[in-house]
């Protein structure tokens, strides 16, 4: 005798199979079928970039568990006694009777089967804009594992690829491009890249360091047209422009796949996306919805959002497993949190940036810092580049975001969990961190970070952004740039103007009568941390008028010079 | 007319610098004398370790800032204005007349001088035991760059080397001359690897990963002497045995420098080390102390206690600096934190230990997992094996610890973050961690962790440890021991027992009645994972006495199966 509900999931990639396998630990004998419309299942989406590039070795190991056994309709039933249907789509959904009409796709049966307990876990779409051309051979997603297959086929013969989008996939298509030595331009059609993921400042950095590592970007530009040579894509034409491409990859995003769930009646929400309460139910308590065709909450703003990602799928599953099967599990919501990798710079954020903020009317503050990740001494240390968004008056820590080659994963994570507290810039810095050479320094990058915006926030350090300065440079205006940066780093990336007066840090206070007193001063170094220096000994010495250049050359995204 | 409080500062290595830097730029125009008995200021004393194996190239490294300037007596002074003096030592504290004795060590000069604030960064110097032989050459220690130059001298032409303690420093130096080839053993008076630090569960795997990497331990031995041939170090006699050594490292731990601030009559507390409030004010409120030879608080305990990390003294020199230049600030304590790198295996912990959460009157609950530190498909894949520790009932979580060669240190420092906050095991699932494969697995390491601690304290998964099947093994215990690993798993790390029933996961359902139901069964896999669904299937298949093994073969540090 079964008392167990009868459980059908739709949807057999990331969150249905982890609430149908948290369900089945639950519950050791209820009847569990999932059905995917696909021919994959339970497959590693975000791994395809990796296997593009051939980090992955074999399109096999996307669908391996850890133990080396393919996560197929075999493995479910044999592992989990989950059934599950492939090719086979979810046609209607009965609400009163709890049933649900199947199809099997390549028979062409269509069946009804019961439910005590429905999870909708459709995943999302591309968008494909309806752009002409786009049915020309060449032009491609990336959204299963057959786009990864029809796309490895292409991917060989191409010396010019163009990538649609510089979201997230986008950006982390065309590094893989680029890794494999093909020309990639990415068409973006707002002025940024990563647009909702950086704040523009950080973006702009980003986008220099990866235009040295060859991928070009032409940003604000809307695609018109492909244009093709024997049915192949051969032109992207935009409203500026004409790029060449044997390849075009299409990533400008994805939208929920509600289709079942509309038709059922249930609550779709602002977004687009599928409404759940925080027991992930929908507006019928007997259908629950999780992963990319479900709505999200940001913590911070309160407000509903549609952010599908890998790890809030998980999470939302296994909190669908809890409640299917009577223990009462919440799911929070999501501070926005993200990371991606593009060529060999990390990319990370959390919270809220500095113009999101904004919108939702906080007063902000920020601070943008680069610096070491681990002792400078030690071989590995490397470069990361952070931004610390807190609220004027509170110092309440509202969003963290960084770029870099060096470890950024961390402070990504330690801000997402501060974040989630309630913490401020001083909790922040009164943190507990580990230390050790290999793994950071003895003040860590993201409180070396908050204890800058301190410093500025109590006037310590009046600051002017790199964008400013060029502005400043541009517009002719009479100032002083002073560089306090050694001999060999001056040489090795000169700031060419006339207005530049180069006085190194150990010389500044012999030489300090070289230094026009009656001029603006704005005062730059390497790193942004000598600069600071520099300002404090020009202001004891009676200097007024003058400031530090923010994050020093490392943040440098204009004119001539141009560094890693 | 200089109104600033003329600032002196005893101790130049570490927090002394951080004190006296923070100062400076708040206080353009204080008079700052730094002094230090030694001839070296300012090194990286963590980076040392790190020498010796060849990871640091040039020992200058250890002692220049990040833009390749040497920080000594001149750096000081050019870029920062603070007079330090070397090789001088502070004989004498006057409270009184607010005056300090100096004595130069090399002219044997000795004068008054004056101070308004004083800083005590006094350090912490080796313990040397007085071990019969601790004078022939070759034995050393490892606390400043003279040690280092000594000991570098020495290591080129050892092949047997014996290092006296298995603390931070004694595992860092071994794994330093284990990477060197160096026949490296390590004695330990107490039973296990770095006690204190990691739980006897972790330490006992991480000495059987050690061991396989050719470093030797003998725990639970104390050194009796040091037996020499022709002045040089020959052999270590312990009270079990003896041991070849062509050169001894003693790292049996550190003690407070708190002569001066003893003699001027300043609190010194009950662990031994110089009394602070939170503002790091001793009981002289014009006298500071920071660094190594400062109490520390425990903030989970609420105990004083000797922590001397480096990371401390940093933040508890900033703190000086503010509080000498009239910024209020404060320094809340450690949870100690700690990190550390042996071979290719980091090790790290926040927060309290099982055994030190128990010792202070905790009910406690642990689990420990291994874990992937990224997608198992991603090249940089590695293990990372993580225990917490939780308050009963509760929740609230209390300690988290672990070793591996994968990325440990952020989850270290995410859990630290948390702890500070209070966290329970739910908030630490609830956390919007950021994924992507090169960082981390969808559900972080640290979240699977406290959800296999969730599982267990809600008694879906009754567990034991693996050395209470090790026990139950050795002592003849009538039992079933059920592998559920694949064929390839099972062949590779066997467990040979006849004990041992072998059914794959994924043929267990339908081989179900080739398990005895009338014994009691301990089932394993590799991580941990499979032990616990089959669990959940033999449960609902009706079987009443079985048990999960914690962490798997990945936890297993017995007889004869050893593995990494």
């Amino acid at each position: 005798m079964k008392q167990d509900p009868r459980i059908v999931i739709i949807g057999g990639v990331a969150a249905g199979p982890k609430a149908a396998a948290r369900a089945r630990r639950l519950l050791p004998n209820a009847e569990i079928t999932v059905i995917d419309r696909g021919r994959w299942i339970s497959y590693a989406g975000c791994g395809m970039p990796f296997f593009l590039d051939g980090q992955v070795n074999t399109f096999e190991e996307l669908f391996n568990t850890a133990y080396d056994v393919i996560r197929d309709e075999g493995y479910f039933l044999r592992e989990k006694d989950i059934t599950v249907l492939t090719s086979t789509e979810a046609m209607e959904i009965d609400r009163a009777k709890k049933m649900i009409r199947i199809k099997d796709l390549a028979g062409q049966e269509e069946r009804w089967i019961p439910y005590d307990k429905l999870v909708v876990a459709t995943g999302a779409s591309p968008i494909i804009p309806p752009i002409e051309g786009r049915d020309l051979k060449g032009v491609h997603g990336l959204n299963n594992p057959d786009d990864l297959l029809r796309l490895m086929e292409t991917v060989g013969d191409v010396n010019e690829a163009v990538v649609v989008g510089a979201g997230f996939i986008g950006m982390e298509v065309a590094g893989a491009l680029s890794n494999r030595n093909i020309l990639t331009t990415v068409v973006e059609l707002r002025d940024q890249i990563l647009p909702g993921v950086l704040d523009e400042d950080l973006a702009g950095v980003l986008k220099t360091r990866l235009e040295s590592q060859g991928i070009d970007f032409a940003l604000g530009q809307k695609v018109i047209r492909f244009e093709g040579e024997n049915g192949r894509v051969a032109r992207v034409v935009t409203d500026r422009g004409t790029l060449d491409a044997e390849m075009v990859v299409m990533a400008v995003g994805v939208r929920p796949n509600v289709e079942p769930a509309l038709k059922a009646g249930l609550k779709i929400g602002d977004t687009g996306a599928i409404e759940v309460n925080e027991y992930m139910q929908t507006s019928d308590p007997d259908i629950y919805a999780c992963g990319d065709c479900a709505e999200n909450v940001n913590i911070l703003s309160g407000r509903h959002t549609y952010v599908p990602l890998a790890s809030s799928a998980n999470r939302q599953g296994r909190v669908v497993g809890d409640n299917i099967a009577g223990r009462r599990s919440r799911y929070n919501g999501i501070l926005g949190t993200a990371l991606l990798q593009v060529k060999n710079w990390n990319v990370g954020r959390t919270g809220l940036g500095e113009q999101q903020a904004q919108a939702l009317g906080y007063e902000t503050q920020t601070a943008i810092t680069p610096a070491h990740d681990r002792s400078h001494y030690h071989p590995n240390h490397s470069l990361v580049i952070l931004k610390v968004i807190a609220e004027e008056g509170t110092g309440r820590l509202l969003g963290v975001q960084g770029i870099g080659p060096g470890g950024l994963d961390k402070r990504i994570d330690v801000a997402a969990t501060a974040i989630s507290f309630g913490a401020t810039l001083e909790n922040l810095v009164d943190l507990d961190l580990g230390y050790a050479p290999p793994y950071n320094t003895t003040i860590d990058a993201l409180q070396h970070t908050a204890n800058t915006l301190r410093n500025k926030k109590s006037g310590l350090v009046p600051m002017i952004s790199p964008r400013k300065v060029w502005e400043k440079l541009q517009s002719g205006d009479d100032f002083v740039l002073l560089d306090v940066r050694t001999q060999r780093e001056h040489d090795s990336k000169p700031m060419n103007d006339e207005r530049v007066i180069h006085v190194i840090m150990g010389e500044l206070r012999e030489r300090i009568d070289s230094i026009p007193r009656d001029k603006e001063i704005v005062v730059f170094c390497d790193l942004g941390i000598r600069s600071y220096e520099a300002l404090r000994v020009l202001k004891g010495a009676g200097f007024t008028n003058i400031r530090s250049m923010e994050g020093g050359m490392r943040l440098w995204a204009y004119g001539p010079v141009g560094m890693l």
